[in-house]
């Protein structure tokens, strides 16, 4: 596959270790989980960068509570990322008017991507988290075939039609020579403030099956709190917001796990 | 905006009306609104096709629980649609095998869509639904650019975030001269099966203020029934499965709405 060559990779000087987080389908709640890991592993002292590669529909400006144009560095030409709750972070959702939107074709999408991993001063990072856009097009092409990938986590709920969609994403990164280290199931269950009975709403097991059939670890279940939404609509990282919460807990044990996955020794 | 250009639109020859099914955001349940609109109008005794205009998430077909390529017409030239549930039709996801990735840049899903729209033998339709993939990118440039859409539908969940998204798909509409029909508010709450007390897990109100401060008009509040997403997994039509549950009746609603926008006499 001429398009998915990897021969143009080059490192982002400074950046030890790149993770991709992607989903095929969109709305499972892969920028939730980007932002909370990333503010998870700067808790732990990382230096962690993050960089919002759905330019049609960028939400993690929204999601941290960022504000305002980023500003270019002394010599004119690199984007200074925003700073907020530990993280670096550039979005093209900083560039432009809350809401307007980006009606741009591939090739112009390709050149932004271009642009946010080599024309920001990330400056030292242990790890730049990719919050990639759904499906399999112009923006994970020229990810795979422009940045050194350390690995992907794929997020997914626990429903049949959101497995097609990961099949499809495990078969573009083995593909395109990306480790895949491991899947997120989001959305696990739902748990009623009223009864405090748990509902399945999107499914039972769907994570668990698709992690055997492909062989990839599970790395975690992320059961669904309204909280979580609503911290997102707030600008405020979950986990930082209720520490306590059954969801904090699996994001920080998502987090120990991709740690782990990152530096082995 | 030279990228959108309306001078290149024609008609499909005998589709009476093209209608647009959108959101900014994924995963907002844009497919099963999609498609039990569809199934629900060709109940009402319309000539309904439906296509899927999500070549890298093609959903369509699962839940129609549609298998086996489309055949090709005598003249060799044409795709047959495929047919279930009264429904004429074509998706990416029938052309190729379950949860293969369609590793493509833009120029190659702009052709797609082109083959879909003029070279699928539609014969005498009332209405094409289109569902369209998330965001505003190679696709909706192309549809909004060589289809003759009678209008759009927008659907979001109650999330602010989301609707930062239903703006961006509002101002493309807006910009490339396609009529809003309305906005379709899915996921509005969950009833727990437990204690059937109702749970707003994404977010309130939602719909009515973007309805609002946009000036369209609110068609549908959809409640979130875990039966919507398990008769998708299904390859079964919910409005059909469960006729008499909340979410049908609130589809079919919908459906009544939409008939009368597009033929008001």
């Amino acid at each position: 596959m001429n398009s998915t060559s990897t021969h143009d990779r080059q490192p982002i000087p400074g950046v030890k270790d790149i993770l991709a987080v992607s989903s095929g389908k969109g709305g499972v709640g892969k920028s939730t989980i980007s932002t909370n890991l990333a503010v998870s592993l700067a808790r732990k002292g990382l230096q962690v960068g993050l960089m919002d590669a759905d330019i049609y529909g960028p939400n993690i400006p929204g999601m941290l509570g960022l504000e305002g144009k980023p500003q270019i560095d002394e010599t004119g030409t690199r984007l200074l990322p925003s700073n907020a709750h530990g993280l670096k972070t550039i979005s093209m959702g900083l560039l432009i008017d809350r809401g307007a939107p980006v009606i741009w074709r591939g090739p112009m999408l390709a050149k932004m991507i271009n642009q946010f991993l080599f024309q920001v001063d990330w400056g030292d990072l242990d790890l730049l988290v990719l919050d990639l856009p759904p499906g399999t097009g112009d923006v994970q092409i020229t990810l795979t075939q422009q940045a050194p990938l350390t690995g992907a986590l794929i997020v997914t709920t626990p429903s049949n039609i959101a497995l097609a969609d990961v099949r499809r994403g495990v078969e573009m990164f083995r593909q395109t020579e990306v480790p895949i280290l491991g899947l997120v199931e989001n959305m696990s269950y739902f748990l009623c403030h009223h009864c405090q009975q748990p509902s399945p709403i999107f499914g039972e097991g769907g994570g668990e099956r698709t992690a055997k059939s492909f062989d990839i670890p599970l790395l975690g279940k992320i059961p669904l709190d309204s909280r979580l939404r609503h911290c997102a609509d707030a600008g405020t990282p979950f986990v930082n917001a209720a520490p306590d919460s059954p969801a904090t807990r699996a994001l920080e044990k998502l987090t120990d796990q991709v740690s782990r996955l990152l530096a082995p020794n």
